[in-house]
């Protein structure tokens, strides 16, 4: 062993030894040699889950049948599904609503506080959000005849001093999806607030990874998926933070009859239901539905606080494998190495990122990539160990030696 | 027994003995000593689901993990249970997506199909449609700046004929979801078509239970359920049908990433995909659209004129139960006697319909009811017996003349 890896050796097995929550990777069903650090796109499966499930399909849809939306509670599910993802964010019971997919929950949070502005022009949004964020901003602003300004976070300040007071609502993500930068909620939301904006999270790669304080903070509306650090499973429902004492003035664009005050009253017009009840749509489905409860008893007993403190340790320590094994190599840490700008993910530059990704998915190292040049390493502080990320760094570092990999270079 | 029972009672034998889908029933999981008369609400449990759902879960969740999204064709997964839905719908490969709820879909649809006769003003359908539908046609038109006209089906031919050329979209159900009541597709679209408006069929309570001929009649957009009929679990996904020719001009009021051309390329303006992927918006819940995908093996061989047959041998049973043993105690049944206009359920009439249909269910007989005074019996050829119906109409009978069951009468 070098001594820059005799080092890195040592230090693993100490962070992993001195670790307070190192009993919960059993809450995890992982597969053995495998290092899954992709979990902030798909979490792991949730022991309690395939248990839960069955007793879902058999007991419940199988015996009970169209009697369990009321005995075994699928009825009330949406909302206190919301509340057991709201105890994540910092949000108090009855502000939070699950179901639909993310693009459907930012469709009606656009849709809904862009209407609470009527008086104002832009919806202002960041040109690097994830996609779906882009493209449901633009399609409401134009519905709504607003224009939308693509200001990068770093700009977002200024920018609100300047043009604030034209501006509806301000859409961003507190982690950037491709760098792991860690934007700052507060300053956001408060600049917002002094020029009269209201704000909308996007929490996708925050919520289970960090702390949240919505409530605290005073944020209007936040949505997320239910399947990256929440680990509700492929595609597993999203959910809706709609503020308390925007309820009343909430007009949802998408008025299913899950939503209404009286859904079995099978009235000829729309009447909201009280609370955020009226931001449900359709029905849920409720087998995915479920699934996302029976994986949120993951974080029963869970401090958030310990959890970032961890989820600090480990991007630390994988920033410093690549600053040792991996920089020499021509890799490139985007991710910030201020812990106060660091989400829950490690993105590093290589050319052969997508070469790269498939030759460690064959090695057992499984991690994502998104074009053109970013390889990403996820870690959930709940089951992710140091070991696991000097065994990636390790394993690249081979392959790039052997140039054991496929592929063109990005352009 | 009384001669009137009697003669139901062989009749029932003679005809769940000559039934030649009665070996189907093996493909649920119906539990012992119910009679299930609920399947037009939720489906049951199909036999194939708890071991589909067991691999999804363990095996590519737990197992194969983000992978899955190529590996066990995870991505493919809205297109291709749309396609074996289409296949009960009259649908040619590839005009049919699986994803999101019913609600979602109508917002899709009734979006996508007014935006194509931008110089019509008129939305019309049913005063009598599930409120979902109405809720739906209100807030799209008033995005739209379009006027809803409130059309029952029986008017809905001379209203064209006088008023067409001013409609954009018609919006209606084949099978009235109360009464039951089957319309004439066929002559609707056509109507429609001669004044140059688009159709759009909300299927949920026909599709699975009886032949339908979206290409061969030229249907425009449809959408339904997928837990109905079809028995893909409670809120299993919905599904939307858009016919070939709109493809290119189909531009979706919900532009999510899921729908894009490149939707890995990360691109910042929302370019469709070609074909019916561009009707998919977020990540759709795999676990319920996987359970949805294996429920519908269940119509693997089955002759869906068959089942229509069956369907009708049923209800025009229970429609001879009624006369015979309910009428007298004052049950009026309000689904049509004339076979072609009857879709999968009877609906009886009676002042204490909710009270009936609690004393019902504590009897072991599910039925369901529509507020303030219908009950409904839901048949599904694939499971249902005569026998079923008859035990059905004996129980209430009885129920009824011991007064053994609570509640006041409906206004």
């Amino acid at each position: 062993m070098t001594t820059a890896l005799t080092a890195l050796d040592g230090q693993a097995a100490r962070l992993d030894a001195d670790d307070a929550l190192a009993p919960f990777r059993e809450r995890f069903l992982l597969p053995d040699a495998v290092v899954y650090l992709d979990g902030n796109s798909l979490g792991p499966l949730p022991a309690a889950v395939p248990q839960a499930l069955t007793d879902v399909v058999t007991r419940q849809w199988g015996t009970d049948l169209i009697r369990s939306w009321d005995t075994n509670g699928w009825w009330a599910a949406p909302v206190r599904v919301g509340d057991a993802v709201g105890r994540l964010l910092g949000a108090a019971p009855g502000q939070t609503v699950a179901g639909d997919s993310t693009s459907v929950q930012l469709f009606t949070a656009l849709g809904a506080a862009t209407a609470l502005r009527p008086d104002r022009t832009l919806l202002v949004t960041d040109p690097g959000h994830f996609p779906t964020d882009r493209y449901l901003a633009q399609a409401v602003a134009r519905r709504q005849d607003l224009e939308v300004r693509w200001v990068p976070p770093a700009d977002l300040l200024p920018f609100l001093a300047s043009e604030g007071d034209r501006v509806a609502v301000v859409s961003y993500s507190p982690v950037d999806f491709r760098t792991g930068e860690l934007y700052d909620m507060r300053a956001v939301t408060e600049a917002a607030h002094r020029v009269g904006a209201l704000v909308l999270w996007d929490l996708c790669h925050a919520a289970g990874a960090l702390p949240l304080y919505l409530d605290a903070l005073g944020v209007d509306f936040a949505v997320g998926c239910g399947y990256k650090f929440l680990n509700g499973g492929p595609g597993a429902p999203a959910y809706l933070y709609v503020a308390r004492r925007h309820h009343e003035a909430f007009e949802t664009p998408l008025p299913g009859w899950n939503g209404h005050a009286d859904p079995f009253g099978l009235s000829r017009d729309y009447t909201p239901a009280p609370g955020i009840a009226r931001a449900r749509i359709g029905t849920p489905p409720v087998l995915s539905l479920l699934a996302l409860e029976a994986a949120l008893t993951v974080f029963d007993d869970v401090d958030l606080a310990q959890v970032r403190a961890k989820s600090l340790s480990l991007t630390g320590f994988f920033l410093r494998c690549t600053t040792e094994l991996l920089a020499p190599l021509g890799f490139e840490a985007v991710t910030p190495a201020d812990p106060a700008r660091r989400g829950s993910h490690v993105a590093l530059r290589h050319p052969h990122a997508r070469g790269l990704t498939r030759a460690l998915a064959d090695q057992g190292v499984i991690i994502d990539m998104r074009a053109p040049d970013l390889l990403r390493f996820g870690v959930n502080a709940l089951y992710t160990t140091h070991r696991d990320l000097l065994t990636a760094a390790r394993r690249l570092r081979t392959i790039v030696r052997e140039a054991a990999y496929e592929g063109a270079p990005a352009r």
